[in-house]
C-alpha cells in the first residue's frame, strides 16, 4: 500500500474510492449513532454540506492586486503578530471560521463568549465558540491613533495582511478565560502562551491576507484549505464525509473507531463515505507530540494498512489548540463543516485536559458530546459519539470496551502511552502498528536534555505536602517536559496534565526576583528564568508518592539558560 | 394622590388608564430607542406578548388534588430547601422561567451555561441565562437511592413540592461559577451564599408545588404572578408594557427615565403604555437595602407624585439576585416577557457590582445592554438602553447627562447615596423626594450594631499593603455591612463593592482554625466564626488611605455569635 506522503504528494489524493468490506468481527452498535441522522435545515443530502453562512469566506488577496496592497500596507500603522496570531490569521484567511471575515469585533467577541454562536443579518445562527481575536497593548493602540486600517506584520516586520474598518475595544482577560475555559486556574496552556501577557486591547476588523500562508516546514503540502478539501472530496464523489480531529498519535483504538464508523455509514445506505483524518497543526502544549512527529506517525499508520488511504483524506487543520473542552469541541466541529464534513466523530473528553491545579479532569468526560449535540448552529452536522476502545487481552487487540467483562480490558491512557514510549518499552501487541510506535520512541529519544542540573525539591515538597494543597499532587514521568511559571516566591513547574510542583526561591540561591513587565528570576550572570522560559526536566529519581519519602531529585536542563547548581 | 399601597390593596390596580401629557421639558432623544422596534417573530402587536414557549407554565397543584399530593409526598425521600431554593421554587411555580417545568436537568443546565438559551422540541429557542438548579449532597443523594420522585420540604420539614422523573448529575461548581459570572474570584455574594457550601450534586425534574408560595411578611399582596400581572395589564388595556427591574431605592433619575420612556412610547403611536415597576424580591447581598425598606421607599415615591400610579403597576419579582451582569440581565428581561412586557429598559452596568478582589467594576458598563440586544430568544423583546441621568446643578434636578457641559452635572452613585443616608445627610434638592429619602435614613439608623468589638487591623493592613496585592484596596464607609469568608490563615472581610480586607488568625488569639465540612474558627467557649456568618461592622476610625497611616479601627458586632475581644 502506498505511503500517505506519497499518496498526498503525487496525486495529491487518490480519486478512485475503494469500498472496504465491513469488518465482521467488530461489536454491533459500538458507535452510538443517533437513531436517525438529524436532518433539520437539510443536513444530509447529495453533494457536500454548505459552508456556514452559505458561502466559503476566502480572504487572500487575488494575485493581480497583491502588489498594490503591499504598497498600501507599507504606509499603515503596524501590528506585529505572534506565532499564534499568525495561525489564527491562517485559519481566517481560508474560511475555516466562515462567515467570519476577520479578527472579531466586540459584538462578535461578546456573542462568542456568551452564546457560542453568531447571529447573522438574515437572523440565522452559526456556531462560533472560541474567540478569534487579536490583542494589542497600549503602545500599539497609541501608534494606531485614528487610523481605520492597520498592517499586520510578521516577526521580521514584513506586512502579511491588512485589517480594515478596525474597532479597538477592551480585552477582558479574566472574563474571556472564565467563559471560554470554565476556570481561571493558573496553568492553562493557551492562556499562559497567548493571553496572560497579551495586550489589554483587542483589535477587530476585515482581514485581507497578502499571500497564502505557508510554513516551509515540509508539511505545507498537507495543509489543504477548506476550498481545496471540498474540491478533493467532490472529485472523490463522497456522499458522506466524516471528520476525525486529533492531536495525538493514532493508535489502533482510533483506527477501529474510524473503520467502524465507515462500516456503519455504508450500512445506513451511503455509497462512498470518506474519512477526513484531520490532525491539528497549530499551537499545542509542551507535552503533546509535535506536529512533524505526529505526521510521521500518521504516515506509518497508513503505510502499515491500519487505515485505508483509498477512502481517507489526511490533511492538517491549522488552528491553535485551546484545551477548552466542550467549548472548543464546537469550534473543531464547526470548522469541519466549512471543509465539507457532515459527520463529526466525538470521543470521551474532547479537547480536554487535566485540571491545572486540582487532581481531576478539567471537564466532565461526557459534557463535550452533550454540548456538541445541543450547540446552536451545529444542527445540520451529524454528531457521532463513540464508546471507549481499550485493549482486549482475550483478542490481543484494541476493541470497544465491553462492560460485561471489564477484567479482559486494559486501558492505555495517553499518559501511559507516552511513558512507555519515553522508556522505550513496547505497548501490548496490537495497540499500535510497530512503525508508528517506533516514531514515538524516536521522538522521545530526541528529547534528552543537553545540559542537566540536579534540583533537590524535598524542602518544597514537604512544605506543600498538605491535604488542602493541590500542589502536593506531584507525579512526573521519566523524560517529561516541565513548563515553568514564575511567581514572586518561586516557580511553579507544571508537568503535562499533572498538578504543579513548587520550586521556592530558597532553592535558587544567587537568583533574585525582578518585577517589571516580565517577571523574572535573575542571577549575577544575567542568567534568567522568566515566565515564558521552557525548562526541560528529566527525572533521575522519583519518590514513590508515599508520604514517608521525603525527597526526590529532578535532573533539569534549561533551554538556553544556565541555572547553575542548586 | 393615593398611596401605592392603598392603590394596590383596594383595587388592587386602577383599571382606568389615564394618559399623561408628555413632559415638555425633557431633552429629546434622551432614551436611545432603536430606530424602529424589532418586530421579528411578531414582537409588537395588539395584545400582550406571548410567553416563552407559547404557554405560561404554572406548577401549583390544583386545589382539589393538593390533599392527595401531600399524602404522596409524605412517603417520598426528602430534600430540604434553603431560603434561596424556596425562592427559585417560587419563580418556577409561577412560570417566570417558562417554559422550564422544574429545576434543571443536565441538558438544560449545560445549554444555560454554554448558550444562555434552551432549544425547544420544535427547534425554537428561548433565552435562559442563569442556572435554576437544586443542589444536594452525598448523603441526600444516598437517601434518594433509586426513587424517581422526591418531596421538597421547607426548613420545618413540611413538604412544599414534589419533584418527579428526577435526574441527579454532578454539580461542577467551579465551571458553573466561571461561566455564569466570568470570574471565579472569591467574594461573589450569590456564590458564597448558595454555591460554595452547596452539595456536589444537582437534582432536576418536573416540579409540582403543593400550595401557592407565600412569605407572610406583609408584602405578599405585591407578589403578583405572571398570570396575575397579565390579567391586570389586559384589564388596563395596555398596548405597550415597559418593565423596569430594580433592586435599589428609586431616585428622580430613575423616575425621569421611566416618564421619558412613556412619553416616547406615546410619540411612537402607542395609546396606553404601562410601566411595570418591578423590584427584585429574592436574595440580595448584605449591603443592598432590604426589600421591605425598598417597598416603603417606592410607596413614598408614588405618594409624592414622582411616578403616576395610574399608569404604573408595582409588583415584586421573586427571583434571587446573582450579580452576574450581562449574563443575569438576560434572565431579568426574559422573565418579564413571561409577565407580559414587550419593552425592557436597560441601564448602565445592569446586575453589575464591583470586582470582589480588584479595584474595578466586574463588568464593562456597556456589555449588559450589548449582550441583551444580541441574546438568543430575546429577539421579540424591544430593548431600551438609556443614557445616564445625573444631578443638573443649573436646573436643581435630575436630568439626562449633557456631555457638552459636564461641569454642570453631579454624579451621585449608589455608594454615595448610601453613605449620605447612613450619615443622615441630605442629598441635593431634587435628587429624591423627601419622603423616600427619609425611609433610607430610617433604614440605616436601624442598623446600629448591638454588640460592638474593636479590631485593630493595622498588622494585617501593613502586611498586605503591597502593590501586587489587591487586598490593600480597602475602603469602608461608616455603618457599612461587612461579610466574612473564612480561609485557613484568617478571614477575608468583604465590604459591598469594595475590595477585601484581611484579618489574619494572628489577630484572633484564642481562636483556632477547624477543618471539616464547614470551615470555622472556634474558641474555647465554642464561639464560632464560619463561612456563612454575617458580621456587622460599623467603622469608628478610618485611615486616609495614605501609606503613612499605619492603623485603623473597626467596630464590629457579630450576628448571633460572640466573637470575644481580640
Amino acid at each position: 500500500m502506498a505511503s500517505m506522503a506519497a499518496v498526498l504528494n503525487k496525486t495529491p489524493f487518490l480519486s478512485q474510492p475503494l469500498t472496504k468490506p465491513p469488518a465482521s468481527d467488530l461489536p454491533i452498535a459500538a458507535v452510538s449513532f443517533p437513531s436517525k441522522p438529524r436532518r433539520r435545515r437539510g443536513a444530509v443530502r447529495a453533494g457536500l454540506i454548505a459552508p456556514d453562512g452559505g458561502k466559503l469566506v476566502e480572504l487572500v488577496v487575488d494575485e493581480p492586486r497583491r502588489r498594490e496592497k503591499k504598497h498600501e500596507a507599507a504606509e499603515m500603522p503596524r501590528v506585529e503578530l505572534t506565532a499564534i496570531d499568525m495561525q489564527w490569521m491562517h485559519v481566517l484567511s481560508e474560511g475555516w471560521a466562515s462567515p467570519l471575515g476577520g479578527f472579531m469585533r466586540e459584538s462578535e467577541f461578546l456573542q462568542t463568549l456568551h452564546f457560542n454562536s453568531l447571529r447573522l443579518d438574515d437572523g440565522s445562527v452559526v456556531n462560533m465558540s472560541v474567540p478569534i481575536v487579536l490583542a494589542i497593548d497600549d503602545e500599539q493602540k497609541a501608534g494606531i491613533g485614528e487610523s481605520k486600517r492597520v498592517a499586520l506584520v510578521d516577526s521580521d516586520g514584513n506586512p502579511v495582511a491588512i485589517l480594515t474598518d478596525i474597532e479597538i475595544y477592551k480585552h477582558p482577560k479574566e472574563e474571556r478565560i472564565a467563559r471560554t475555559w470554565g476556570t481561571t486556574a493558573p496553568g492553562l496552556p493557551y492562556v499562559e502562551e497567548a493571553i496572560t501577557n497579551a495586550g489589554n486591547w483587542l483589535i477587530g476588523g476585515d482581514l485581507e491576507v497578502l499571500e497564502p500562508v505557508k510554513y516551509n516546514d515540509g508539511l505545507d503540502r498537507f495543509r489543504l484549505s477548506p476550498a481545496e478539501l471540498r474540491k478533493e472530496l467532490e472529485k472523490r464523489g463522497a456522499d458522506a464525509v466524516f471528520a476525525f480531529q486529533l492531536r495525538n498519535p493514532v493508535h489502533n483504538g482510533h483506527a477501529l473507531l474510524m473503520t467502524d464508523t465507515r462500516r456503519r455509514l455504508l450500512e445506513m445506505g451511503y455509497k462512498n463515505p470518506i474519512l477526513l483524518l484531520h490532525p491539528l497543526g497549530g499551537y499545542t502544549k509542551a507535552d503533546d507530540v509535535p506536529l512533524s512527529w505526529r505526521m510521521k506517525q500518521h504516515e506509518k499508520v497508513l503505510e502499515d494498512g491500519v487505515l485505508d488511504p483509498e477512502t481517507t483524506v489526511v490533511s492538517i487543520f491549522p488552528s491553535p489548540m485551546h484545551y477548552a473542552g466542550p467549548t472548543e469541541v464546537q469550534w473543531h466541529a464547526k470548522a469541519r463543516i466549512n471543509a465539507g464534513a457532515n459527520f463529526y466523530i466525538v470521543g470521551r473528553d474532547p479537547a480536554g485536559m487535566g485540571h491545572p491545579v486540582e487532581k481531576r479532569d478539567l471537564y466532565d468526560a461526557d459534557h463535550g458530546k452533550k454540548v456538541l449535540s445541543m450547540a446552536p448552529g451545529l444542527e445540520r452536522l451529524n454528531i457521532l459519539p463513540f464508546k471507549v476502545a481499550a485493549y482486549d487481552k482475550t483478542q490481543g487487540k484494541m476493541a470497544f470496551f465491553d462492560p460485561s467483562r471489564p477484567q479482559d480490558f486494559l486501558f492505555i491512557s495517553g499518559t501511559k502511552m507516552r511513558t512507555l514510549a519515553k522508556n522505550k518499552e513496547n505497548p501490548p501487541d496490537g495497540f499500535m502498528c510497530p512503525g508508528g510506535w517506533q516514531v514515538l520512541v524516536d521522538y522521545y529519544d530526541s528529547l534528552t536534555p543537553a545540559d542537566a542540573l540536579a534540583i533537590l525539591l524535598s524542602h518544597d515538597y514537604e512544605e506543600k505536602n498538605e491535604d488542602s494543597d493541590p500542589r502536593r499532587k506531584f507525579k512526573i514521568c521519566k523524560g517529561e517536559i516541565i513548563h515553568g511559571v514564575v511567581h514572586k516566591s518561586g516557580i511553579f513547574l507544571r508537568c503535562g496534565t499533572c498538578g504543579n510542583v513548587y520550586l521556592s526561591n530558597l532553592k535558587m540561591p544567587g537568583y533574585k526576583y525582578v518585577t517589571g513587565e516580565n517577571l523574572v528570576f535573575m542571577n549575577q550572570n544575567i542568567s534568567r528564568i522568566q515566565i515564558d522560559s521552557t525548562v526541560h526536566v528529566s527525572l533521575r529519581l522519583i519518590s514513590s508518592g508515599k508520604r514517608q519519602r521525603k525527597s526526590f531529585l529532578l535532573c533539569t536542563a534549561s533551554k538556553g539558560d544556565n541555572l547553575g547548581q542548586f
